[in-house]
């Protein structure tokens, strides 16, 4: 059904799930305002009847490279370090139009399988910002410090004519302390004061890059990036490598486990001791040439089993991925979301409540977690407003993507 | 469209894909007696429109316990031996209409994902022969010795009543070393012997396996075995603890990297090693209990990203794991299948290309094994029979599905 009023109710959810409480068969009523008023029996406005959804928050996808949809399947059996060389060749020919025509592609597979924000890393922040807009899905992005490629003065200008919009906000992103100089890395941590946000960056994702930046500075990444008085406000994605002493120096840390494994990165993310530090942990899928989904679902899972398999325990459950793929998400790009809850923003995702047999209370999070997948999700909310229904937007968003591929087709490798 | 001749063809798939090639645009005839009869240009009998499809060999699913798909979801956050005795504990309960109820779940959801075949490690294995005759997919199963369960006598006498059909065929299942009785272990290869058939085992799993069993018999695991002589016709499913100087014993190997990772019985899996040992390697989900899917997609691909974690290298490909689930997997069940090439077996499945962008061919087989899932198979054909068409039964089964979680609301826990 559209709907019409600006007040309305999600009825009858068969579960409300939250990292820490399902609700079973309740309203969820959502203000005009974007945020949920009331979450139980009332109801106000037009309904959606939701008897065959679970609703959840909506996924934050912490880490991806959207325009590297473009390179999915294009490079996938080598080493992180030969992978980047095989992917800087090819972005030094990757023109801004295809950029955002491959971030379109990605943003319509994000959306429809229930990302309701994600952070990117690549250099079309403008284009994302414009998607962003257009599809109703939160975007954080910026131009991307990178040394070989980019002159970080240019990097910094164009970073401050970035503005703010109602679903976009600008990131400084850093590739890596490897591939910028400490001139850079000053430059970034300037920017990010004086724009009034954070540093997103790669840190201590091999054991290369840790000898080459204990060699160079005498220091660890992490261990450097406290020393620059960088660390406090960056999210340092992937730290497969970080060391036990540096943990202290972190506050947010960002998980991709598919894509470390996949490149054979090694190391061990550590989830556990993050938590105990009360960091704050998020999960993304890296992009999709080094992923190559862009599923949080499958993404969910994936942290379970790495941690599981690394720790050789069950110290990670359904619920700690959970929460950092919605709390504490939202949590990072610091809006108060990532729960159905009174006062939250309304960020949902229904799932069809079908696919997560044996359909149980104290079961269903467990079947989200490690069963679900993107292709079960029929409806997402963002900031309140319906902007994916399977019913209306499947067949649109296949025609979308049917043009952009071909816009694609004679560009990519 | 219905299928009224005998013979018909598969017209204009986009791509037929096999582990070391890829044709684009070519017609696959299917004989009267299910066998492939020609790939290319020609065309007989019937046409099914395949220039929307891509497609594949059917996968084999090389180890599970579908009855268990009751229990997904149901206790997910223990370590292999604790997680045991909870499953055993309600498997004393479970009813043999319990078990064939969630068997024909099991196969339902299968077969809709491209599974053409599976070996099952149960305890209704009549029940699912008769699903397997039901749903068109090829089944093995049969009692399981499990000295702490059943009289294995019990279980040799009832074992030597299951006959083959035409998509079924007994195993002789044993569910360990360390349940079963050097007794059991003798009663259960003179069966397999006897019937005809192989010895599908859960093998060098976990340290404590091994531990005990070195205390015990003064041997690991597959020496244990291979002094039996047993090993030449077993199917050793884990092996994350095997020892380098047993690989000379393995003939058969099966590898379940999600289950593995989540129960954390860590370990490596030895896929490399046991490649260039020309073992019989294949991969299966284990039960949806522990895995908690029973998509071979999702098991490719986590199967190709435990092995780079593990070895922190690449040397296991995209290649290696279809191979794995499709030419491999036919290999173990004595059927000429798994390739789409005439005089092969006509098990195939034809996914919806639109999921597979950038459509290359070049990348589709990374496509298959990093980023599809079951939910983009449309049609199953096993034995030349088209057995899973989404527009005929995904409605069926949904509601048959349904019928079935009913009958198991009141006795699962």
């Amino acid at each position: 059904m559209e709907i019409r009023n600006k007040e309305y109710t999600l009825k009858n959810c068969k579960f409300v799930v939250n990292y820490d409480e399902v609700l079973e068969n309740v309203n969820i009523v959502i203000q005009e305002d974007g945020y949920i008023k009331t979450i139980g029996r009332e109801s106000e406005g037009d309904e959606i009847d939701c008897s065959n959804y679970v609703a959840i928050p909506g996924l934050v996808n912490a880490h991806t490279h959207t325009p590297m949809i473009s390179l999915r399947g294009y490079y996938d059996d080598a080493e992180l370090n030969e992978w980047l060389q095989k992917m800087w060749e090819y972005e030094k020919t990757f023109t801004l139009d295809a950029m955002n025509i491959s971030s379109e592609l990605a943003i319509i597979e994000m959306l429809s399988k229930g990302t309701t924000a994600f952070i990117d890393m690549y250099f079309n922040p403008d284009g994302v910002k414009s998607l962003a807009e257009k599809y109703g899905i939160r975007a954080y992005a910026g131009y991307t410090f990178l040394d070989d490629l980019f002159e970080p003065y240019e990097i910094d200008k164009k970073q401050r004519l970035l503005k703010q919009s109602e679903l976009f906000r600008p990131v400084v992103n850093v590739h890596s302390v490897y591939s910028a100089s400490l001139r850079t890395l000053e430059l970034a941590k300037q920017l990010a004061e004086e724009m009034n946000t954070w540093i997103h960056i790669h840190v201590s994702e091999t054991r290369k890059e840790i000898y080459e930046i204990k060699k160079k500075y005498g220091k660890f990444p992490v261990e450097l990036l406290n020393e620059l008085n960088m660390a406090q406000n960056s999210q340092m994605v992937h730290l497969g490598w970080v060391a036990s002493w540096e943990l202290n120096y972190v506050r947010h840390a960002t998980h991709c486990p598919t894509s470390n494994m996949k490149l054979a990165t090694a190391g061990f993310f550590p989830f556990k001791e993050l938590l105990t530090k009360g960091v704050n942990v998020t999960i993304g899928t890296d992009g999709p040439a080094s992923n190559n989904s862009l599923d949080m679902f499958r993404e969910m899972k994936n942290a379970v089993l790495l941690q599981r398999h690394s720790y050789w325990d069950v110290e990670i459950k359904a619920h700690h991925v959970f929460k950092a793929s919605t709390e504490e998400g939202y949590k990072l790009i610091g809006i108060k979301g990532g729960r159905i809850e009174e006062g939250y923003v309304a960020d949902i995702v229904l799932l069809e409540k079908d696919n997560l047999y044996p359909l149980k209370k104290d079961r269903i999070l467990s079947n989200i977690a490690y069963n679900a997948v993107g292709e079960h999700v029929r409806k997402v909310i963002v900031n309140g407003k319906l902007v994916y229904d399977e019913e209306k937007h499947k067949e649109l968003f296949r025609k979308r993507r049917k043009e952009l591929l071909e816009l694609l087709d004679n560009i990519i490798p």
